[in-house]
């Protein structure tokens, strides 16, 4: 029962840009699309290696979002197991796709554009959103609009364009909460299932603007203040003009 | 799919002493088993309302475990719904009851007592230990050393002892740790299930001195660079004399 496992994994921190004093929000979006390449040729590269179950791409923005570091990154961690967040959200839209023949992203994108009111952005290829019930306060996700499982899939004018829907949600989120720390986090298919029915590659975003505390952790529920409807619609009408912004610690 | 749910449910406050620049932890044992008592009484009358399914009873201690009042308090939340994360760990616990017929918290009580080196105390009623696989450095459980699965049942020399371990524990948390930030969870059996086999009613303790980030939040896995044994005997080895704290806000 007690055993213990061996470690086998990797870890590699991507620097976004040799000017310290700039952030992932404020580089222009031509140098955001090197780093969304960046990430996608170490995951092809990171993939060679069958003992990877799950390759993890997140950033963690200012101290209270847990950086330890004040230069701009972001972080990769390659698991030779799947992450039990990610287990649970692919068996979901499993059992979805099971029921309807159709995938739960792809319906609620259908869904929130028809509904209009938690939508923030869109482009050609991408749809930036308050998901219907999210955990913290201006949570938002970037998806790709055509059905495509796994992020190192997309295509070149997909990574322009997401470029620049990431450039807008944080120059945007940069306006409306003062530089927010933030985590980000690229959800993804398994290495071994990179294309598939049911699962919908897709960006997480979220401000830390409070604290997770008992109710939390004693649950597994979330209170969240503000309704999702409320934080689109300041973050649909914010400006696009960069603050003067002083990056986080 | 998107109707809304009417809520449900009752939210208290328990105010654990009048002195405002007091906190749990500096409390005499008696003052802290009157707390103690009040959990149960609460709990008691809320249990007559059937349409609760859980009472929940947890709290926050500093600003940065989520405290937003400074005056040393706990809360009581009762919910018309079994929260995940305690449907999960009651459904883990039923499985190994299936499996072995035993308790898996007794198997535990009786294998870290054995080992002894994640034992941080012990009292003619309670045990207190570093849990073998914490997600927190000096994650600290406080157990009932007889089975018993809901906390409403105990007795009262068990609440004197639960008292006597909660000073200690949180005695020297505060020698160890500064007067650190934490949580406090108690957790307990569904409301309409309070006597049963294979649940084991304890109290999580979880200093706040790393954040949750990225990593976390992208899989569901903790990490910790505290390895539990070295927590547990920095614990055992603290003094039981009270340092001169502050007050956290």
């Amino acid at each position: 029962m007690f055993d213990k496992m061996n470690g086998i994994g990797a870890h590699e921190v991507i620097i976004e840009t040799p000017d310290h004093t700039a952030s992932l929000g404020t580089l222009p979006p031509k140098r955001i699309e090197d780093v969304l390449w960046t990430f996608r040729d170490r995951i092809l590269d990171l993939k060679k290696d069958r003992r990877f179950k799950y390759i993890l791409i997140f950033k963690n923005h200012g101290e209270a979002a847990g950086a330890s570091l004040e230069h701009a990154h972001s972080q990769l961690i390659a698991l030779p197991m799947l992450p039990i967040y990610l287990a649970e959200e692919i068996e979901g839209a499993k059992q979805y796709f099971i029921y309807k023949e159709r995938c739960v992203f792809c319906d609620i994108i259908r869904q929130e554009i028809d509904a209009s009111v938690r939508v923030v952005a869109e482009n050609e290829d991408f749809i930036t959103l308050a998901p219907y019930a999210p955990r913290f306060p201006f949570e938002t996700w970037i998806l790709p609009k055509q059905h495509e499982s796994a992020f190192e899939n997309s295509s070149s004018h997909m990574f322009e364009n997401l470029a620049k829907a990431l450039k807008s949600l944080l120059t945007k989120a940069d306006r409306v909460l003062d530089n927010p720390p933030y985590n980000l986090v690229i959800h993804t298919s398994p290495v071994q299932e990179p294309n598939n029915d049911h699962y919908h590659w897709h960006i997480e975003f979220m401000p830390k603007l409070t604290k997770t505390a008992g109710f939390e952790w004693g649950t597994g529920f979330y209170i969240n203040p503000t309704p999702p409807e409320e934080a689109a619609k300041f973050l649909r009408d914010a400006s696009m003009e960069e603050a003067n912004v002083v990056p986080a610690g």
